[in-house]
């Protein structure tokens, strides 16, 4: 139950409409997903996380599907269900398998685990791993 | 300051020592780090871990350098500062560079962002994200 | 789906019944909500939680308004669905609108996104920042 | 670097001074740790926190050396270095040895492993978990 | 929605079908619970899973029932909600009832909220705190 | 130990150079605080941020320092220690006293304890609570 109005495409006008049909026309999808609907009741939110997305996703050093599973990677961790279902669904049309997201699953949990043994038992770092920079 | 007396190379008997060998050898490094001497304090915590990383790491669909860099997003995202540094030079031995961890890092900072603006304004799942299975 | 059996109002009795009605009172509803009738099943945590409430959120330097923005960044950050749902709900009835959680929630996604930067890379803290005391 | 000048013995009157005296004297110790003396900076939650630990941590149908191994489990997976350290100090005093910490570390380790696990494939709650109340 | 499509005991085989007798045996039970489902879509971390989780949870310096608390306290600091119900449930079986769970929830509570005010003012480590190892 | 070699700024050039210039004058310091010498290395990040900022904080409906104090509730809920020593060093000069740094602390401690409390319980959301739209 999002906790704002959401804001319907033919409620929107202006920027938002134009975005609106921008993610649509960019994501090749033929609906807007809540959480453009939901930004939408504050327009500089939406334009500033569309724009920053825009950025941050496109492929460079690291491509759209190895981004895309660190996302997961990422709403796994913060335990946010949205997240983790949208980016999932990207993965999957990315070419994304069961397999693949059984080990990046693998690779997630084993280190939420080596996290809190390490924070548990206050490891300090080696000197070897000081000069990572 | 490390909340239990680690075991020193010098002082590991039995299978810690042999784990300690093994570990070495395996990594290709001439010491023992914190992380394996804290956990030689608990045997077979020990054991498992080592074993545990030896199937999740071994290169599969997704390469080495790939699992480092999520290493590295779920510690980043958990506050683990051990663990960012010790995964962060284990991707740098494998070829990460600051370009590549910076577009790494852009992905962790937005989508923990995001993961927030999901949960913050409790954005419910699209039907359409919904069979991702 | 609870993981107690809820003390419902007709079934309190003694300190319990007698907080069920301060609550009600105290928020002008005429209701008992969830959490208070969870609580219940522990009574000496009902008497804690709800005592520490009245000391935390009494207008002092800060308004009570800002403390429930805050409230709903601590529970967007942590992901409690209750929580977030609840404090919106007592921040909207203070006369925050769209506009002010659209600003909250930029904030809150924003620095959400810049700590894990400062985590990720490790940054030092400025000599500049150290003497904040 | 503690973000507020901490309230020294030697400067504390009143209700701060006697609150002093009163933790020194319930934990046998003869100095005030750095929490009491931070927290002094403002002296209703120095009261609340304090009362609070003491309705909490006393003995019931859980002992305390339980309450502080589940403390640690919590410190460790919030990742607070502070409260790690004094929990496990605190566990030690009460006959916490190596193994127990050991057994402690792997159940918080496993966990935070199967959490991210469950979070990260969105496995749905099993009906037969559901009546858990 | 689980983001892959469970596998179902009718449609196991081989060390999945072995695996699920052997999990419905040991926790008596006539049913695949999700995780197990849902883990054999990537049989190494099924087997890596199962067979770690008998190491970890076989009663040692630790009972069996307090493993379980212990699990409940991580699960919701985490946020986990699968995780929740399934200790909840487990412990419940093992004889937790609502004074137990009371205080366990007392000790996550309080410390969730300690480990804040720690990091919030940046508490240093008493140097008596130090050598707990 | 920042896990990438910082750019100073004697090395700085270009649009980093510039930014490096524009920080200070806005920020009102000489120096280039450890974060922007960090987020130099990858200089869309630094440009993206560095404007997402100026955005996020200019003062709206909420004022500056209310930001700021939002801000250190995310970070000490987060526990990322440079953003919150850089917080709240920035509320201070806003105006910010040991006072009212108390009350924000003692609402971001009261809401991490209520969090776990609702999750750990797994409270429903009240009918009442869900149309806060």
């Amino acid at each position: 139950m999002t906790t704002v109005k959401m804001v319907e495409y033919e409620d929107a006008e202006g920027e938002v409409k134009a975005l609106f049909d921008e993610i649509m026309a960019a994501r090749e999808i033929d609906f807007v997903p809540n959480v453009w609907k939901t930004l939408a009741t504050h327009p500089p939110t939406l334009r500033r996380i569309w724009d920053g997305l825009g950025v941050v996703m496109a492929p460079g050093r690291l491509d759209r599907l190895t981004k895309e599973m660190i996302a997961i990677a990422v709403s796994a961790t913060n335990g946010c269900e949205y997240c983790v279902a949208s980016h999932t669904g990207a993965a999957r049309k990315l070419g994304m398998d069961d397999e693949m997201l059984g080990e990046l699953m693998a690779v997630v949990g084993m280190f939420n685990q080596t996290n809190r043994l390490a924070t548990g038992y206050q490891i300090e770092i080696d000197a070897q791993y000081k000069d990572t920079g």
